[in-house]
């Protein structure tokens, strides 16, 4: 069987447990070790409060070869002041210590709720039994993508494999919801690895591009969270000759860690809290990309929108509502709105569509919304989701 | 029995009909009619796409005099193209044959679902029926605020009596809520008489200030519909010398009329889609007042923390998290943030406050939070409210 989890790629062992920092009982400590040290590249939050981890990790992902990455979940350590900074730090030496590298060597990540301290003598007692729990067989791949969960119902994952002169890549990816998405530059936790030979600016480009048309045109209520990170390992252990800067194998690459990410986004947004179905929202004709970002943006975050779509009511209105809104350059009898291939509005005045043709398109499990704004030809997209009643009851409840 | 509607204020008269626009069947017509003329001021929407009314109306307020006012509900004429422009010049026509002056001194408003065109043999029948029915009494002005409603399940008015120089002045409003519902020099429909003497400019003042510092400070769904009109009507017929410039009549009209328009906010808030509480949310310590709009407008506008609310949970991280994600200058060191006079973080530290008090704040019809942004002098406020289930179910389900 091949194994399609992150222990896919050659040189890479995972572990997920359980330790009881969440109260569920459910895995929340998980452990990506790679043995002989890996190219990385990360990504962070943009949000200008970031948790203990991000800080963290900013410092330690600057190092030459990344040896392992600690994640918890259940517990944010986000606006957790000194005493959370010296937990995030622990966590790196604990890790160190049981793999016999450097803490500066060990990236950390956390995700839950905001404000508490990290429960030390269950991390600790969670990291030593991941660093013994540490496989490369497809099980551990998996025990790391259910410890990372938070709200999501669904574990994460996804995996390619491509052709670099002649020798065999692999890259595999999982990633956590479900909830506090919102882009700028960042994700919510995201973990890829990859055995393909490459430098690290190049990684780091790759996964800048990949994350950039992904996870950052993805919002499920349109805050990032303070603790958002993407972490790209890459053993080298494929045997490719290392990649070259705007090579074939690097434009090859970068495709096919970009398709992954996107395999992954859609993932997040159809198990994004509450959601029954995604949407991707295209913007043409804008005067310039900020604009068709910034009108794209203010679709896919529209409540109102978002709840016609849960209720399969083409209320395409709403969408030009929110475009109106957004404040980009438009001219409104240049103005056109179609929902799949399907005009709803053309130039400026509503078409006759076939109202059932309409809201069959809406209520897919995936549709696309397109929005010529009619002024200039610059083009962008966002990816979002419906609106349910069970993101209220998930996120009215989940206690702090 | 003191008339507190908006017929409240001498020399207005008001009805309130249904004419079928409506499929509930429910009041959809309204007029309010000043038969010796007021001076009227007017704000609009700044959504960039507007409704047939709305042009019409920016048109017609410039008029010296404004003599009638026609509302339908039920149909939002917006985005209808020349068809839906030529109808509201067609409702300010007829209205204006009813009471006798030129369509030019009418204003129009709608309200309803957006990219349908309206009814017209059903709007004619209104009309003239609204026409028909006038009355100063308060159940004409009771039958207004109750045909201009849509998702409302209250209607909501507002009265206030001041004297200046001796002489009596009263002011009635009324407003309808309760989605699409986001700021910028613009509310939704709002509706307020008054029998002051006062010049028009000195009128268009003191209304963008109440406005500006009520209905633009509120937020239900972030976005600003296509249909957003308040419009103030001054019979002049309280006997009061005409206001003149800074004087103490001036100030003392214009607190009144902030004060008015503030409670008008309030009933919106708690009657919004869904709503069941409503909060304040107040920013200190902002380097500029463009910052510290936006953090209280990214607290109040971020689903998580509506929800949280909601669920009278108090998830203050959801707080700091929309702080840090807005993108205003702060300072995570000497960042505060209290629920009304509980602090729950303090300079950049969670603070050991008792859950159970914080819980009880959080549950209550109204609550304050302060957010301290630790770095300069300039202050905002927004109001907000809760996120409901109920917002969905009404939301997925008035269809198109």
């Amino acid at each position: 069987m091949r194994n399609n989890s992150i222990t896919g790629p050659k040189g890479f062992m995972a572990a997920g447990v359980k330790c009881g920092i969440k109260v569920s009982g459910k895995p929340d400590m998980a452990l990506l070790v790679c043995p002989t040290g890996a190219t990385a590249a990360a990504v962070f939050t943009t949000n200008k409060i970031t948790s203990a981890a991000v800080e963290v990790s900013r410092e330690h992902a600057r190092s030459a070869k990344v040896y392992a990455v600690v994640v918890n979940s259940g517990c944010a350590n986000a606006c957790t002041g000194k005493l959370g900074l010296a937990n995030a730090r622990r966590m790196c030496a604990m890790t160190a210590a049981e793999t016999g590298v450097r803490p500066g060597q060990v990236l950390v990540a956390s995700t839950g709720v905001i404000g508490h301290q990290l429960p030390m003598a269950k991390v600790t007692e969670g990291i030593t039994r991941a660093a013994a729990a540490l496989s490369d067989s497809p099980r551990a791949g998996l025990a790391f993508a259910h410890a990372i969960m938070t709200t999501d119902t669904k574990c994460k994952r996804a995996y390619r494999q491509i052709m670099l002169s002649r020798k065999q890549v692999r890259i595999a990816g999982t990633v956590k919801g479900a909830g506090m998405i919102g882009p700028n530059m960042a994700t919510t936790l995201l973990f890829v690895t990859t055995d393909v030979s490459i430098s690290k600016p190049l990684l780091g480009k790759a996964f800048a591009e990949a994350v950039g048309s992904s996870l950052n045109r993805l919002t499920v209520d349109g805050h990032q969270s303070t603790n958002d990170t993407g972490v790209l390992l890459a053993s080298g252990q494929a045997g490719n000759p290392r990649i070259a800067s705007r090579s074939r194998d690097c434009e090859r690459f970068s495709a096919a860690l970009t398709e992954l990410c996107t395999d992954l986004v859609r993932q997040m947004a159809l198990d994004a809290e509450g959601a029954t179905r995604m949407f991707k929202v295209v913007i043409k004709g804008a005067a310039t990309q900020a604009d068709a970002v910034k009108a794209a943006r203010a679709i896919a975050d529209y409540p109102l929108f978002k709840c016609a779509v849960h209720g399969g009511d083409p209320n395409w209105g709403r969408i030009i509502c929110a475009v109106g809104s957004s404040g980009v350059a438009l001219d409104p009898r240049r103005l056109s709105c179609k929902l799949d291939d399907l005009y709803v509005f053309r130039n400026g005045t509503p078409t006759d569509f076939d109202v059932k043709k309409a809201a069959r398109i809406i209520s897919q499990r995936e549709h696309t919304i397109t929005v010529d704004l009619g002024i200039g030809r610059a083009g962008d997209f966002y990816y979002g989701c419906d609106l349910s009643a069970g993101y209220v009851h998930i996120n009215a409840d989940y206690h702090t």
